[in-house]
């Protein structure tokens, strides 16, 4: 690459999750080969860059001060709050259309290898909210991680404090799945937390 | 995602190449959650935009008129022109540091199927500048792939036409590979190519 301009825009590209300097360098030539995406991921990236900030309730990102989710009554007062890690979580759980509730964005788990606390992770402002006696049930969808249940373990004994009803996401069988390449915890979660068919 | 803002940075990242769905959207929220390099990636995506064009020589990218390898005298006055698909193959090249001279790139290969004709990679441009008797050797570098032997094998007939040496890179088995590993085609070039050793 002769030129400066070119090799910052590699550089800044291969910081991005999941891209290498192959990847960087081919994006960066398709990008120039291709100006109007080009000129179109530049205009999507400064309003994301400008109008994008965090809700307030949650922590998602959202353009307003409060999110659509957060701001919608009939969530609210449905009682239930989703604990998830991040906002692709959310985005997950929405796809479902299973929940009704709102969520709670931790952006993390509690790590004591890393040091990452409770409040780090915003539990400090969960508590707060669960104090005040709206939320009826804390459903509780971190990853299934050392850290994840380490976290969900800390949330859970919030909850007991405020005798608040709090549930965890269900392990088992991927839907899908064969049940020989099934590893050994999940097909042990599977057969612990099975479920009576009613016919 | 709630916002149409977010949205659309995905929707243009999936764009790129290399990029898929959950690629796009980890991407997203990690430029949310790092808005310096977000404003980073914004910046050196405005420059390149705005100040990257082809040089009029060899069409490679660069900030100027003639680039940096095609306005160096002594490379023009060496006479070798390596003729590439593509600027990351220059980049590639230029990072062996054995070649001297200066680069034409054509930014695809002939495709009888895809009706890529000699005029949509440049190639009259090319010959009009052989025609011009500065070029003693033309080194054809382009893909070991069906469309890259066209091309060559058109390349060459140009050549031939002007009197001038044409060469293509060697195939063979690549260093640091186990002989087993490699496929035939390989093996039987690299067999035939054999070069006796001097000692």
């Amino acid at each position: 690459m002769n030129s400066n301009i070119i090799d910052n825009l590699v550089k800044t590209l291969k910081i991005l999750p999941g891209i290498g300097p192959k990847s960087a360098q081919r994006i960066t030539f398709f990008l120039l080969r291709n100006k109007q995406i080009g000129i179109d991921l530049y205009k999507s990236l400064n309003d994301v860059m400008l109008k994008v900030n965090q809700c307030v309730m949650c922590f998602n990102f959202t353009t307003e001060s409060i999110c659509s989710i957060c701001s919608n009554q009939e969530r609210l007062n449905y009682g239930q709050i989703c604990i998830v890690e991040n906002p692709a979580d959310v985005f997950a759980i929405e796809q479902t259309g299973q929940f009704s509730g709102v969520y709670f964005i931790l952006f993390g788990c509690l790590s004591p290898i890393d040091g990452i606390k409770s409040s780090d992770i915003n539990l400090d402002i969960l508590e707060n909210r669960l104090k005040k006696n709206i939320i009826k049930e804390v459903i509780i969808a971190t990853s299934s991680t050392v850290e994840g249940e380490i976290t969900s373990n800390y949330i859970a004994g919030i909850c007991k404090n405020h005798n608040i009803i709090v549930s965890r996401i269900a392990y088992g069988i991927p839907v899908g799945s064969e049940i020989e390449s099934i590893d050994f915890n999940t097909l042990s979660h599977s057969i612990i937390r099975r479920y009576e068919i009613n016919y």
